[in-house]
């Protein structure tokens, strides 16, 4: 039997930042046909209001280190004050979207990242997607809008990389749905120079991509990135693609496409 | 046929605030059988958090007026950081929960409160309740959490009364269940003697509450409540009951029963 099209989508916090890319890329949402979901991060809109609370923002490597006060912030910005507005936004524009943690029907599952060398604090490294809870939210004609967060199961909330929730939820769903994955950002997709914005790779397997990466073509933000898109692609999600918001709706433009 | 029970349960500010207080709580809901509704305020976390961010509250006859910068602070406190925390440790209770505004599958809609003397700013006034969008949800065996929140459908979210979202929930279900609607806070009840914590009306209908009200007997915020709870009486919810957290699941106290 043919599975059913599910098309994930990650928007990175350059978008949530802009409230008018912001609108852009919720009405090529809006427009992409089928069950869908959306995964959002939020990243520096997090620490502008941390900041006015007096918060530090601790990053080691460019990771958050998330102490009880900073996963309060998150806790807002993410799960409230961004996941809910795009909530109601895409309601105005006839999707009929639930926001979500993972804690809501317990969609995803994490432990507290293991302590070696740094203690990253609240973060949570995924361990299992409840397919079947999120499927039931799907089948109802909802379109899930998961914020980074997940949680342990007995009542704590752990921040998560947006990325990883993203490519999480690929694999996890990819049970039931011919998954295709989109990690939208401000670039046109993985380029050759980081320098040239029209130096987009159009395909990119396996082979090509330990290529570019032994040779330093990605940049530091990329290469975790590209390291999800294999990760999902190597467990069964059928298509990964890397480029702007407009990829979602419109396919007459460059974008990168992985594959295995 | 007769209808299936529905609980639907609405907590105060004064709860949510004293951390422990909530943990009782959150248990006896978990022991509340049945399919279940929960609805949660927070207001002085709001100002509180409103107030480190510099945000002034402007309350007018006790009411906040809710301007945009005091809309983020209610989205992000009560949409994340009190809502998305409750749903975690009830999912740590074993209760499937699911946080949700009005905007998440478009289940409670409602409109700018019209400016007369006062311009409350983003304040809604519900209009219509999604009771089958809901109860998909509840049908599916979740368990709704509801913060204050509601929007228009057109992209705009409203601060709205949690005692009026209870009652207009319970309102709206009680087409497809018998309701049962609790608002707990700190008293056990509604009181004879507001200085006298045992004084406790255990029974109240219509023509006592008129004539007690008519005495000037409750105080400013107990009419209100009491007005919601004879609105949703008087449209079909069955029963309401006024107390404190421990009678959701346990009758062998006081508390106050309204009937018509």
């Amino acid at each position: 039997m043919t599975k059913e099209k599910l098309s994930i989508v990650k928007i990175g916090g350059n978008v949530i930042e802009d409230a008018q890319a912001l609108e852009t890329f919720l009405e090529h949402f809006s427009n992409v046909n089928g069950k869908k979901i959306l995964v959002h991060g939020g990243g520096k809109r997090a620490t502008h209001i941390a900041s006015k609370l007096g918060i530090e923002s601790n990053m080691i490597n460019g990771r958050r280190i998330t102490d009880a006060d900073t996963l309060e912030v998150i806790t807002m910005v993410y799960g409230g004050l961004v996941n809910k507005n795009i909530v109601a936004k895409l309601q105005g524009l006839e999707v009929d979207a639930i926001g979500l943690t993972g804690a809501d029907v317990n969609s995803i599952f994490s432990e507290k990242r293991p302590v070696k060398e740094i203690d990253y604090g609240f973060v949570g490294d995924v361990k299992r997607v409840n397919h079947s809870a999120i499927n039931k939210l799907i089948e109802a004609d909802f379109t899930p809008v998961f914020c980074a967060i997940t949680h342990d199961k007995k009542g704590q909330l752990f921040n998560t990389n947006a990325d990883t929730i993203a490519s999480e939820l690929a694999v996890g769903l990819s049970r039931l749905y011919e998954v295709e994955l989109y990690y939208c950002f401000e670039k046109k997709g993985v380029l050759l120079s980081v320098d040239d914005e029209d130096s987009v790779i159009d395909f990119m397997d396996t082979g090509t991509y330990e290529m570019h990466k032994h040779n330093g073509v990605f940049h530091d933000g990329m290469l975790p990135k590209l390291e999800n898109c294999y990760y999902a692609l190597e467990r069964g999600v059928s298509r990964v693609f890397i480029g702007n918001p407009a990829v979602i709706s419109d396919k007459n433009q460059k974008f990168t496409t992985l594959y295995l």
